[in-house]
């Protein structure tokens, strides 16, 4: 193998998701190839992320400012406060461009199985927030999981007290989904969820 | 989505083989979650790397000695040279650890499709290598598709006025290989090397 510079590299790069051992020595070679293009604004962008990332102290998103962009922006709707289990969530909520309110980021769903309570997430903000006033609606976003329904439930119990609206992501067929190939769970909560044509 | 630094940041790991855009943003929070343990050390191994990474000048291989570390060792066979198309397949040999002698990284293969020549790849320094004298033995070692072998026999041929042993790997079933998930040109290939039991 080569010099032991290169496999701490592998090594590290092993570690991140979706990338194993292999792959993790083809992305080495990769970057060496393309020091200037490549491995270079790539060492200096992951300095600045550990520099300057941080995440904010409103709703948890990760941003290089406090409070983030969007906890920020006096253009969004900041009545309605979406509930997500992670940041990549978030992103996928404001990829999607659908909502254009403000967000709580909970860091995780609850799991008796790894141990993870209420006081691991950021719950006990979410209701302190909420009971700050100003909040119309809570949306519950978690994944369509046992875990994530689990904790849904749970927070709106804990958010019942304040009065806030609280309401969840429909459930039912995606969008270019088939019927043959929709598993029984999404088939029913679509029956169960069904509307005048 | 989260500020232009962390849009950079995955914008860059995309550009990794292996990672598309969701796994990009996967491997984004998974290093800024991680910034300790995972963020940093990359950021410095990258650095390092960049600063110190070189080809060897005799043999291609990358370390950050030149002399590469297995051109310098004087404990390996050094009448035998193992000439590969790329860095990577030097590291799969070391892996086998069933080769001791040194290697020759060609770089790449002959392709008249992507417009690569003979000049493009490390041919003449090989030539000049094998006319410096001291080796008794080049190991074609390329890969089993159309422009390794093409590439080995022009090798091959270029080799052929130095005088040196010119071998090459064989071909047939891999270790572990079943007849019937084979592929034709595998099959045939061991078959027509076929030797005594």
């Amino acid at each position: 193998m080569a010099g032991s510079e290169i496999e701490r590299l592998i090594e590290l790069l092993a570690k991140l998701p979706g990338l194993g051992p292999r792959s993790a020595r083809r992305a080495a070679l990769h970057l060496i190839k393309r020091k200037e293009q490549l491995l270079v604004p790539l060492a200096s962008a992951l300095e600045e992320a550990a520099a300057h990332m941080r995440a904010c102290h409103i709703c948890g998103n990760l941003d290089t400012a406090d409070p983030c962009a969007i906890c920020a922006d006096l253009r969004r709707e900041r009545g309605i406060v979406c509930v997500v289990e992670e940041v990549g969530d978030l992103w996928a909520m404001e990829r999607s461009g659908a909502f254009k309110g403000l967000y709580h980021v909970l860091g995780g769903t609850l799991s008796a199985l790894d141990g993870i309570g209420p006081n691991d997430l950021a719950i006990a903000p979410l209701v302190a927030r909420i009971e700050a006033g100003g909040i119309a609606e809570v949306i519950l976003a978690m994944n369509a999981t046992v875990d994530g329904q689990t904790t849904a439930h749970y927070v709106a119990e804990r958010l019942a007290p304040t009065g806030v609206a609280v309401t969840r992501l429909a459930h039912g067929l995606p969008v270019g989904g088939e019927l043959d190939y929709l598993d029984q769970g999404t088939l029913s909560a679509a029956l169960k969820a069904r509307r005048p044509a």
